[in-house]
């Protein structure tokens, strides 16, 4: 189990989102965690390619860390969007976009990427996991009570799974922590892979 | 929104589990709750029919609240099982049953099924969802170290999804709360219906 497996591993988590941050700590896992930031601009042909867009803003959470303050530590990083007809939804800059983004969703699969980049020993790793999402049709009225929430507001795609957001969830495919922001199977094949290496 | 929706009801959930009393709560829905015990004997035939058992046993815990006690209330009971090999795997009665049922599931894809039954104005109602779970090929070793967790002894099918447990499924094809023992759209669905009847 990973937490046997990294006991004796120095841990940076590189995210202050509290879900990461409760994902670990349920997994019994001992860790720092510190913010890293990373240019999240999407551009045009990251439209195109969501997989390499969370990868390239992973790596670079990652590489912000500095190595020399956390010499010897495993350092994680993930980032978690939304893409939806052929667009990638990131975390909403106003209430209008919240409720852009919701319509848009509405009654209507869409996808979720993370992709997780890990530092260890001069060496980097990282992988992509993705799960359909399956939302049930909101009125509009549903989307103004889920906006004044605010949970909304600081989630990739205007909304969480794991909160208010769970109504609205008719059923998934593949793996749910990946939705709430940390694919944790697709870590611990990651992990066993770099420790066996 | 259930809240909302709910907000002028007095709810009273026949469950201890901690898992539904969080999610109703996650939900900001205010409930009372009261455990209710049922017949949860498996007899032969329930293997060929787990829908059934599950609502058989729903049905029971719903029925054990005492109307009196609670007239006008709105009373929500559930049940979850684990099904595998045309098998229904309930709570292990012991630390072998649980390493049985877990090599059983290991490397495979099973049924979770909830029933939930709701008592509301002298009508009842009731619902089953059903997610399909792929676990990971578990070694020896991962199952005696989860089993010491103590974590599946409490647990249908021997497992928790929403603790070490979440580390062992490779994904999930439905409902992500119907696996932790209850499912929250399903339920959205059904305070609608009754609410509109």
């Amino acid at each position: 189990m990973l937490d046997k497996l990294l006991k004796d591993i120095n841990i940076v988590l590189a995210s202050k989102s509290p879900r990461r941050i409760a994902l670990l700590e349920m997994l019994n896992i001992k860790f720092l965690h510190i913010e890293s930031t990373a240019d999240e601009t999407i551009n045009e042909q990251d439209h195109k390619n969501p997989r390499r867009y969370a990868c390239r803003v992973a790596s670079d959470k990652c590489n912000n860390i500095s190595k020399d303050m956390f010499p010897n530590c495993l350092i994680i990083a993930a980032d978690t969007i939304v893409y939806h007809n052929k667009q990638i939804l990131g975390k909403p800059n106003s209430e209008d976009t919240a409720f852009a983004y919701l319509s848009s969703l509405s009654g209507d699969t869409h996808a979720v990427y993370t992709a997780i980049c890990i530092s260890y020993k001069a060496k980097r790793y990282s992988a992509v996991e993705r799960t359909n999402v399956v939302f049930k049709k909101l009125s509009e009225q549903e989307i103004r009570d889920y906006i004044a929430t605010r949970e909304p507001m600081d989630k990739a795609g205007a909304y969480g799974i794991q909160g208010y957001g769970s109504q609205f969830i008719e059923k998934i495919n593949g793996c749910y922590f990946n939705v709430m922001g940390f694919p944790i199977n697709k870590f611990y094949q990651l992990i066993e892979q770099i420790l066996k290496g």
